[in-house]
């Protein structure tokens, strides 16, 4: 299947040779300055494309976004600030726009400056006229050690203009207001401030409630861009259109995490609020031994306990009224046989694990997304620099 | 080396059938009640024996402890809790006490009850003289998924008096308030008040500063006895002794963490207080991609910079005061070059690595213990019940 871009945009991905010969800039540009939001990183490392990209969408409009891979400069203090804005510059120059116009994502090593030489050059061949628009092409300039291309798109209701949008990020994997690099595209026209609150909204439902391995990145970006080309549309079908594509990514994302080879989806429902049913579901898809026991397909439900009994802030917790599913089957309070947990093994040797607790402390829920804990993953992460 | 308990208490150890033909019962006895102090988990899923040991130890006195290896009687209802308490009474028939003097911890599967024809059969078998001392054997009695036991001992200056302590624990390993199971018993005469203040210091600077993997056990207990058989002794010396023996069982609980090959050690300084210093000492210590680069010995500095980051709660750290340091190398800001890196890299094969991170913040530190994240975690969690 072919994805493309909504109506009004175009696109430019290239080899500038950031790294090694695969693609590492790629160029996302709206036909005219459109309306745009976006969610950053909270680290106190934040890189210098983070605190460009906050500075130029703070009026909720921008004319293109511009991603490097495969080097995130972060931590490369004034000489890895004056090498963002030489991006920047580079990108309006070409595009006859002003610089702060532009949005900039970068993704990969941390520590490392940029092969400017390199940049430069790449900078002065960015052509003249846009004619790509396919959103797969971006989603693979995007990536780094990611295996798979992250791409969704949905239609809104009622209309002819769709919601596309592109992710990348395997590792370094707990969003904190959004996740490492996700853009999403719209041909429908929405005020900027709809754009601003409906894409907070989605993201805290979806990119902020997916962890791959604890880590929060410092260069995670989240932005949308609305065009308008295919007119007006209602805001709540376009909520529900960016809600689809959002979350279509955020298991994508987890799906391909570093090493994993399944999807763990954890529901925690009849929580005194959400925050205590994220917290819990946090604990249970973060905790290495659950992890672990879904790699192993290990029908060691145990390990869920542990981790519900472990959020010890919650006084609340009556470990006597819990109650812990897989899939539909409950292990706990009425605790499996050895044919039960012969059938929990057998659930558990799927690709998709979904693991259900209802805490009796309340009526509200979470759900929340993450993978299995495997060998390749400290494979990977064991020599991932050098 | 032999070490021996301290004067005034001998021990039992057996095979009683819990799951394999390994030891699975220890018993350590003082001669007479004695002072004795604990602290223990704050899971929500704690177990009947942490239930009972917390009742049993508010009067701050014991007799004994038992300890139950390889089945933790946790999520196991009230018929787990009436087992314990069969267990308890058990022992204490034997040696003719009260059954409030009795101690009890148990670790392993989680979910599953006892075997109590076994257990009832070595209740039974329990001999009416006790002539046992060596602390090895108790290490070795209370191990499960342990590759070694863990034993440490230390003479209190100016006195005869001995500090010896034991300790187990490879997997779910982060303590709140406590370890998975660590007992230290002395021969020095110390009132019971004064032992609890000072173990509960000890076990926070000590014990609650380690970390194998993020999950906090539903069994944490930790114990101390003083039978006073060598009589008194300065309260400072006994400190400076009951500190050097748990910081030693520390650091073997983190060496021996599940899979773990090297011993990560992690010092923050110049933080706004001791709070801040631990929570993002711990950030870095538990960071799964810091994890896996002290494995590989990948020279990915950045990583640090990554964790302290993610502690997106401080905002008074600021990226361009921040320090980070592996040994006595400094790694930002000063960027490392390529022979940097390589000595870096050497570094890191040790199999100790030491980081530290200066804040710039205020004048508190803090030290955590931990260890890297190697494909054997991964193994030994796969299929731990299987």
């Amino acid at each position: 299947m072919t994805i493309s871009l909504p109506l009004g945009f175009h696109s430019y991905v290239a080899n500038i040779g950031i790294k090694d010969s695969t693609n590492d800039f790629t160029l996302v540009v709206a036909d005219a300055n459109c309306a745009a939001a976006g969610v950053f990183t909270q680290s106190r490392f934040a890189g210098p494309s983070v605190l460009l990209s906050r500075e130029h969408i703070a009026n909720l409009s921008a004319q293109a976004v511009v991603v490097i891979s495969k080097n995130a400069n972060v931590a490369t203090g004034t000489e890895g600030l004056s090498n963002a804005r030489e991006v920047v510059s580079g990108v309006a120059s070409a595009l006859a726009c002003d610089p702060t116009d532009i949005l900039i994502a970068s993704t990969g090593v941390i520590g490392r400056q940029y092969p400017m030489a390199n940049v430069r050059s790449g900078l002065n061949s960015i052509p003249k006229q846009f004619t790509a628009t396919s959103a797969e092409a971006v989603a693979n300039g995007i990536m780094t050690t990611d295996t798979v291309h992250k791409v969704a798109q949905a239609t809104i209701s009622g209309s002819s203009a769709r919601v596309v949008g592109v992710a990348k990020g395997v590792g370094m994997i707990e969003p904190n207001m959004a996740t490492l690099i996700t853009m999403i595209f719209t041909d429908a026209q929405i005020a900027p401030t709809d754009l601003d609150r409906v894409f907070r909204n989605v993201i805290n439902s979806t990119f902020n409630c997916v962890s791959v391995d604890t880590d929060t990145s410092t260069s995670d970006t989240a932005i949308v861009m609305a065009s308008g080309a295919a007119g007006s549309v209602a805001i709540d079908a376009f909520e529900v259109a960016l809600y689809e594509v959002a979350l279509s990514l955020t298991k994508q994302v987890a799906r391909d995490g570093e090493g994993a080879e399944k999807l763990i989806e954890v529901h925690v429902d009849s929580a005194k609020d959400h925050d205590q049913a994220k917290t819990v579901a946090k604990a249970i898809v973060n905790s290495p031994l659950v992890k672990t026991a879904v790699h192993g397909a290990d029908p060691n439900w145990g390990r869920v306990a542990m981790a519900v009994g472990k959020c010890s802030q919650y006084s609340d917790i009556n470990q006597d009224n819990v109650v812990i599913r897989f899939g539909l089957q409950e292990v706990y309070p009425s605790q499996v046989d050895a044919a039960g947990l012969a059938d929990l093994s057998n659930y558990m040797r799927g690709t998709d694990v979904r693991i259900h607790v209802s805490l009796a402390t309340g009526t509200s829920d979470a759900t929340v997304w993450g993978c299995d804990l495997t060998d390749g993953y400290v494979r990977i992460n064991a020599d991932y620099t050098t």
